[in-house]
Formats: C-alpha cells, structure tokens, sequence
C-alpha cells in the first residue's frame, strides 16, 4: 500500500554539528535512510521544516495536519519528536481523517550508535499499511491509539493511558 | 500484541570471522538486536541453529514449523535467509497454523554498513501484530502472502508473482 | 613502545544520553576502543573525569599534568576536547617532560556517524611513540608543536601558527 | 609531510555485495576515509587494482613498488591484505628505496561493525611521516621492521620475529 512518510525533525533528524559541537537539524537524512530499507512499495517522502519538538508551535502542527489532509496517500507515517508527540496526535486526531496515520521518532538519533531509528520506521511503515484508519502513536514495538498514550520521561518510553 | 521471534540466521545473522576472513555465523545479534529497539511488548526470542538458508535442509524447516507450533504466542516473526525463504513458508503455509506469521530477512548483515535488518525487522514486528492469521513474507516495506512471492535474484528485491 | 592513554573526556568521549536528549558523559568508551584497535603494544588506560574541555579549570590541567608526571611510559596520548587543547598543552609544554606527550581528540565523537576519533587514535598513538621528547597536538593527520598551533574554529581544523 | 597513501585492497577496502551475498571489491572505500579523516597534510590517493592479498601475483607487486618508486611522496602508506603483507613488504624492502613505507590494513573491513581500519589507517599516517627511511608493517598498533615480521594467523594478530 502506497505511503506518504512526512518528516518534520525530532530526535530521529538529529544531526552533529562539528562546527557548533551539537546536535541540530541540517537536511534530512530521510532519503538515506529510504534508500537504506529497499523499499518498493509507492512512497512519498515530503520535508517540513525540520524542528525540535520542544519548539513546535500551533503554526507547525497545523502545517502537519494540512500535509495529512493533502495526501493522496491513505497510509502516512510521521517522523517526529518524542517530547510533543502527544500534542501532534491529539490535533490528527481531533481532524478525524480517513487515513491510517502512524507517529513515530527515536529516542537516539539515526545517526549516533544504538539508535532505534530504523527499527521504528520499520515498524511505523507496517503499521501505517495495515491498521484501520486513526491516528497512531508506533513506539517501542507498540502501537498506541493517539488519545491513550502518553511518553514515560523517566524511563524513556511510551506508555499506554 | 505478544511476539515471539525465531532466529534461523541467514544474511541479516552473519558475523565476520577474522581469522577466517568470512562471514559466518556465531552467537545470535537478535539479543543485541531487540535491546536496540526498545520494545516493550511482550516478545520472546528464540534461537534455531543458525544457517546459511542455502544450507537449509528439509529437517530445518521442519524444527521452524515445530517452532511455530508450539509457540504460545500468535503473532510470530522469522529471521531467515532470502535465497529459500519461499521454499520455507511454503512448508508453514501448508501446516495452516491459527497464527500470524512474518517471515523477514536482510540484504546486508546487521553488522555490515547500510544493513536494512533493523528496518525489516521493525516492519515485520508491526505486521505479525497486525496482519491476520496466515504466513507471509515481509520485505522491502512489502507484505507479501507466501504462496505469491518470489525473490528477483538479479534486481535483490521480492516481487509479487 | 609502551603506551600510556589518558583519557580526559572532550568530543571524543561524549555519549548520547537519551533520557536528556543530550550528548554528554558517561562511562569512557576508550576500553571498548582499545578493544577494537587490537593493540599489542604494552600501554595502560587512565580515565580521569570526563568534561567538555570548555568546563576544564587550572585543577583540571593540574591533574593531566599529574597524570603524565606520574606516569611509567614515556609515550602518553591524551584523548581531550578540542576547543581548550591549546591551554592545556601549554601546561604540559612549560613542564618540560622528558616524555613523548601527544595530544588528541575528535572533531565528531566517537558513537556518531562519520567520526574522526578512531582515525585520530591511531595516528596519536603512532606519533607518541616516534616522536622526540616533548608536548604535541595531533590532529588532521598532522603534528604540530605544543606552542605553535591553533583551533580554526570557523573551519574546525587545527592549523600551524 | 607530504603522503602518498595506495589502495591495493585487503580486508580494509572489501564491500559487501548484496547481489552475490559476498565480500568483494568495488570501488575503493578510501576517498570516504580520508574524507571523515579530516586530514589537512598535503596527500595523495593512489588506487591500484584492489585485490584480495591471497590473489596477489608477483606482477601485482611489481606494480605496488613501481608506485612507491615514481612516488613523489617521501612518505608513503600502503592499505594491503593481511595475509601476504609479508611478501610485499619483502619485495619493498629488498629495492631499498629512500622513502619511509610503511603498510597496513585490517582484520575487519572498513564497513564492517568492530572495524580497525580507521585506527590502523591513522596509525600508518603518523608513522609514515615520522619514521626513518625504510620499509616497516603497521599493525596492532605497533611498527615492525619489514624483515622482523610475521602473521599469526591463529590469533589474528602480527609480531615480531
């Protein structure tokens, strides 16, 4: 089943900055990434800007949402910070699309050793191609329904409500 | 939804020797491999002998059916070579277990640069939990049913037939 | 030529930590390095606290000094941070040693994609162990003399001045 | 100083070819290394015929110390297999050329997780631009006298003789 996968940042996008020594957003590594799974199934990969989730506004979810509403896909999986994840899915959620939407990221960037990363595109790939239409939180091998999940800071994951 | 994952080795497994100077196959990465996720479902790992799935005899895939039979859980996910996967699930096909099960693999060992093993396990852990009772294969962000898969020996990819 | 490694922390050393969201320090990776170098040659390991060389204060340069002046060998490499690498060498330069004292770090740590720190490694510990008596800092494939070297912090290359 | 680092292949530069499902040789891996290397000494890369070391033949030999001859470098690495780096170094040695060569390679390719590439790589780069004229091995973080070496094949690892 054809799928829209929308990047906007987080954790997952994270790239090092050996110039400024930290952590920030330059472009994408989704593409990379999309040509690493050998992926045949119809994809289309769409760039927002690429924001720490900590720093999403209403502005940005909104723009999330505009791209859900916009695609012609009906399975579309979402990178995205883990911090505000919450916040996202409650605003897909509340819109009541007809499409399978699954939220996903990284608690380690895909760039740095041990990352979770592709495990959770993975994951968030299947997921999106098979569950019912909804909105989807795709976590720890899980996933949750967007009103009944909420991150454990603590120990680091998601946690159903 | 609880996991059981069977490790069978083939190109996703694979270990480089140094002194012998080839891949081959030692203790499983699947340990390594499932802390790397983070998964907080319910899984247990189990591991077959680890085989080249050229090497795979008749007696192999019957230990791998016997695996999924008496598995307690009913969402299964197989690691095994892509060379015979077809003529595995062909056997668990036949068997028509009350089960859902995904058979998936790697392109390029999980510990070779630009391995798609993390991301096919991730899609085929979503799948097991999703898909309904049968057998399948699950790659190249692909779920195919085992009876109409083939893998392209010269493209690398599975297609459906 | 037996070895002497200190290990000072900087962005070589620095570890993501997940529940933070942040690169910071843990556990030194150099033992797990060491490992993976293969290195035959006689050399001991000391980790001293790990910090960002930005945090480093006159105690904490008085103790790498303590380091080498304490230390058997009379090659020593030390792993440090690189915006500060300029200062503590010139602790180690005015002590006049009669050791072969090679300082290094990385531009990108260790556990990110693409780092320079196992390169950076391997070349300091080659050149502590040719190199005349004395205080140098090894980076970008070059050797340069304690007292005539500089961080270009706009190109993050170390130059000759 | 100057280098003049030659590609001949050995574990170092295998790839993994995902088609056939074997270590093998495409192009060289060296322009992405010395590229994360960060180095700024003036360098250049030479690639001859990237060869497993069992498969080299006298004339492959003949054709890594015409390199080292028409080298403008007086400094010259030389990324070689394990396995016969002995007769190399024998077939170097013997022309007594004024230049310091100095060769190495891996137990684990550059692609491959646990790699020494990188570190042995470097190692090479210190030790070419610092030691006398001559022909020397560069491995386990050790230099050997090319006359004075030998690989155990049993631990995987090069000493003295």
């Amino acid at each position: 089943m054809a799928l829209r996968i929308i990047a906007t940042g987080g954790t997952f996008d994270k790239h090092y900055d050996e110039i400024k020594g930290k952590l920030t957003f330059s472009a994408s590594h989704l593409p990379e990434v999309l040509a690493r799974t050998r992926i045949t199934a119809a994809h289309a990969l769409e760039e927002l800007p690429l924001l720490d989730s900590l720093d999403m506004q209403d502005i940005d979810r909104g723009r999330v949402l505009a791209s859900c509403v916009n695609a012609a896909e009906e399975a579309i999986v979402i990178i995205h910070g883990t911090d505000t994840m919450q916040e996202t899915v409650a605003v897909l959620g509340a819109a009541g699309l007809p499409k399978a939407i699954v939220v996903t990221g990284a608690m380690i960037p895909y760039k740095v050793a041990n990352s979770d990363a592709l495990f959770n595109l993975g994951y968030a790939c299947g997921a999106a191609q098979l569950l019912p239409l909804g909105v989807y939180v795709a976590m720890n091998g899980t996933v949750f329904d967007w009103n009944k999940v909420q991150k454990d800071r603590v120990a680091g994951v998601f946690k159903a409500i």
